[in-house]
């Protein structure tokens, strides 16, 4: 079956750029990705499978192929949510949605994965177990689409699951795999600083929360310089210090917000517990109220090194000839909502190279001129593939 | 004479208050008199003295009366602009203009004045020298309309110069004066600290603008608290940190202002120096770029001693039953620009009681509810009348 | 009587002067001035006076002078206690007390103080009221001397209480005053930092106390910069960072220590409840044990106003040949355990001016090389006498 | 050979655990290993072969193997210094010096390494390349011992190099290797700040070095928090902070000392320059003199992979019965000496675990209680002696 697989992918290449060109043309922000959702749909339709909508409360499907015969059961998951980006590439598939933009390749993750599936149907007397497709919105927004799909219910019996990401690390043809905690976890904060407002030549007056603001940042720096084990990954990041306001008069109230990162739950949690007391610790140093709201969102995404050797190996023996190169990548340093299905389940999430041709340094995902080399979107299917026949034992 | 002038002042009592009032109902923003100018100058038409008008540029007017003997010549000064607040006060002369309120009672100043001179002049042959009448614009705002007043050359003549202001500090019948330096000076600054933006979980790859302005901010409270006499007044407000931004992306570019107060022209330059140094050193720093705009503007406001006992001695011994206390005050925070007449001519500047009948805690100048009680006018008109006729020894 | 002591006071200059010089020559620490107390009570003995020797449980004299009519009681106040310094002069009388050093001057105020009491003893009957002369020991060290001489309830039927400082801030004959808060009051406080020692290489095993202090210093500077009214005077200085350690072990421990000076009480008040307010803050921050320690010692010096009027006209009415000039002085840095009595009765302390002769920039009060011009002995018995007889009414 | 190597070395299991016991009772400090070399130089008299002593103008003994056949030329590497450490250990050949303790095990490797290099010799005539047994002195004080053995020139014609340590991070008989960076580099740094002293009342006439010093320490937080690609190993630790003064006197200078961790030479290199930078910046912010010694010592240690490999697989398939685990250790905080060897050549340092029998939480070393299960002796010898046959496919 496994040889049967790869050329019916081969044989659908084009169809699969074809269907990467029409959602890059009507990307869809998360949450809001109506129209997407039905155009999987309709891919379905007619199709030999159970296909059950509006997963999660939201735009989800999950396409169940059950095999000829019994086995495990996993997961494929791709996402299919846009992001507010004004497209600056010059395809000629551009967005035409002003301000939305398919700049985390999802687009591609979808075509690759609606393909295989069709495949996968075609094919699946010869499969020992089940196969859930999951097509899932809203990756880019926290909580993300992950936590609907998995309370939905229907997702409860599997027994792994795997995922791809398109990244431009290398050309097309390269495939990446890690082992262990690959992306970080993530936490957003907001500190409100309230203070007194008052005359700028009378500070005793006054209670000024500027400065009671910047005291913070200056002590949160400790936080990664002298908590953390330094061979641990974690980052504290004040993006917003929202703090305008007139030359001459002291400013009752400062917004902070923060973004954490850490690549384990105990660095996330020791990175929270410290935040809070230093927010506690500047209320009562400065007198003023300081109101912390605290959210972890992704955590840290741990691949099972059972299952990503198992990946590793598949392809490394894979002999493919569009797959050119198997090897180890470093931990990388974005966060995925892909993170709360391997909190779940056994996962492997491994990365697709799809520097575009030509290109020294190309532009990254979330860059509004992010871009691809197609040819990537078959390596995915077929890398996709080739895990799974190696996951069944079919030759 | 001053038996005369003082009676003819109280028999123009409510004619002070009709102009006043008047004034109230139309403010207008500094350096945009244009009406109250002209009905300052319709005031003086027909009148037996020289009145020049659009005086420095803008809308400064002097009347110059020219005394009956030769002598000294003075100058008397009251601001006319209003400001940009929206009065939330009950008077049924309240701003007719939405957003501008006559708030730091120049609109008494000027209606003072203008009945004081008035009375001058009908008595000039008895004066001993010229009184210049100066009805200066814009005193709120920086750069301040002295500056134009000074410039126009229109007063090098002057030996001496008096101002007052109406304060809210006891009931209308107080008088207060001061010697040397009575009102800090003031600077405005901004720093624009360039850093390299990035994504929040990549510090490395960026340079946080955030952090080296917080770091500035915490390093700035040292001028006061360390470089300064701790016998000298001296201020640094940061009273905007306009560092607005995304909260996982790292900020490129934050803006601050800031207000300086010192209360000699020593402890300003010394703050200058200093913040300048201290902006040179979170640039190497941080290797962020420091861009400081620095802006001294009112200087402090300094009362010749010898003038202000002359002021404080004729005013205790005038024996007047609307002046019932003359009194010392102590040094003030707010800014003046009459402060460049002092640093020109020897000068005195004191203060005038209005606090309303019936009213513990008054609103200050500046505030929307800001009032006065009327009867302070007749108050400064005579204290005004009373110091010119003991400047000029005339009984 | 007053021509009669002013002849007096001339015609035992000499003898002043020499007590100074022994004086000098034998110096005590604060609370040991065993010998000089001795000294003092050797030159009492025989004469017709009352006289208390260990007053306040250490080394104080106070010596009553019953007047021979009946009238208010004042004390006039000289301390005698010198300073752990290396003398550094030239002069023939230098100390013979290795360490030790008259360098405040105070010999100077026993060496006037004694010869002025032996005259007024003399000219008692003249005089309508009781003068007790206060010689105070340990004013330079807290908690000083003062308490003790209070506390022993000899002085508290004391009216008024008079003392002097000689300060070279001008040439022999020129007196100073000052009314309202003169000198600071001061307070001491201590901040031991307990965190977790450690390796250098691994923060997250410790808690830096290090960094903890270090950030209680930069927070520590908002004390002065922003909280304390920027027309009253205040200072927190931290003299000791004790954090010697080694390089490359986290220090588990730092102790600080400062010195706190404010101008009133209220200012006082306002810096300790600051200082502990930081500290908690940094505790809760850096989760390390913050132990405070804070003790306000002397309190600001306020001379009355009435008092100090009658001190500046007495002293500028009194034509004397040796007082030069009698001139307002601004409040100055020390602080002075005189305080304590100012505290309880109506006080006032003056100057004496004691620049030596050619010199343009003298050394200062406790310096090394600190030297008087010896003619300013004269005008301090002088100037305190003249102010005796001007309270008293004594012509 | 391989077999009968073992054999030998088990049979002198006694002897090896009789010479660390030696040495552990007399131990030296770095730099002054006297006796220790000596005693090493006696046991190698009379043996066949070339030893060299004093090598690096000091301590350091190089013994060359010349094998029977012709190949590569490696080093075997034992450090043999003690630490300044009062033993409070109750072994019965506890430390003889006071305040002197092999606290590191390195008397545990050179007992080995003796022993292993006499069984060599023995065998000599069967291996096909010759081995240099290096015997370094000073591996614990910077700059290290190992900078002078190299710069003999004695080692210049090795190919590769192979160290051992003990850590009692597992019981005798595991063993642990990684590749890569293993161990960070190190840097000390001094930050002299030199400000004004002056009275603790009057700041302005000095500069506060306490308070420079206390910015620079919060400054030096963002070297890690902010400046590090959060992936990489890095650490500042002040260690000291030597501002120690009087309460009351603004302290006119103070020292700090630092030190550096990183794991790879370009983040030693950053931290550096952002180091240099920050004295700068608090230099010109500040106005004090900052005199910064900074002195990189030992490099990250970098275990070729290549070399790595070959122990792991050696060790893995010995099927020792004293080698019961051979496993990945993840990156270790302490700083190495060796690192320079694998600076110059291509290095492998593994880990011999020693943990006391019976211990759940061992003392680790430096620790004055450190103790060793003797057992790992054998296992040393044994893992070593594996190596080099598996290096020179000696079966």
């Amino acid at each position: 079956m496994r040889e049967h697989l790869i050329a019916m992918l081969e044989s659908r290449k084009d169809e699969i750029i074809n269907i990467r060109r029409y959602l890059h043309e009507y990307p869809e922000l998360s949450f809001y990705e109506k129209n997407t959702s039905q155009y999987i749909e309709e891919f379905y339709k007619g199709k030999d499978v159970a296909i059950q909508t509006n997963v999660g409360g939201g735009y989800g499907i999950i396409v169940t192929i059950k095999g000829g015969k019994p086995g495990k059961t996993i997961g494929l998951r791709a996402d299919f949510d846009a992001l507010p980006i004004q497209e600056e590439t010059e395809v000629p598939f551009k967005s035409e949605v002003p301000g939305v933009m398919h700049a985390c390749a999802h687009d591609g993750h979808t075509a690759y994965l609606m393909v295989l599936a069709d495949c996968l149907i075609q094919l699946k007397d010869e499969i020992p177990g089940t196969i859930k497709i999951i097509h899932q919105p809203a990756e880019e927004v926290p909580p993300g689409g992950a936590i609907g799909m998995i309370a939905s219910g229907l997702l409860d019996d599997l027994d792994d699951i795997f995922g791809i990401h398109l990244l431009p690390m290398g050309p097309a043809g390269v495939v990446g795999y890690n082992s262990g905690y690959v992306f970080p976890g993530r936490a957003y904060f907001k500190l409100k600083v309230q203070g007194l407002g008052g005359h700028g030549s009378s500070p005793h007056l006054a209670n000024d929360a500027i400065v009671a603001g910047a005291y913070f940042v200056t002590a949160i720096q400790t936080v990664v310089s002298r908590r953390l084990n330094p061979f641990d990954m974690g980052v504290v990041t004040i993006g917003s210090f929202d703090g305008k306001g007139t030359f001459n008069v002291i400013k009752d109230r400062v917004e902070l917000e923060g973004d954490v990162r850490a690549m384990t739950e105990e660095t996330r949690a020791l990175i929270e517990c410290e935040i809070r007391r230093i927010a506690r610790g500047v209320e009562e140093e400065f007198d003023v109220k300081c109101d912390l709201t605290y959210e972890p969102d992704y955590p840290p995404l741990y691949n099972n090194p059972g299952l990503t050797d198992m990946v590793a190996a598949a392809l490394k023996s894979a002999n493919d000839k569009d797959i050119t190169e198997v090897k180890e990548f470093p931990p990388l340093s974005p966060s995925e909502d892909f993170a709360h299905y391997a909190n779940r389940f056994p996962a492997c999430f491994f990365y697709i190279c799809c520097k575009p041709k030509g290109v020294e340094k190309p532009y990254f995902n979330h860059h509004p001129k992010f871009d691809i080399n197609e040819d990537a979107l078959l390596v995915a299917a077929k890398a996709v593939g080739i895990v799974v026949c190696s996951y069944y034992g079919i030759d």
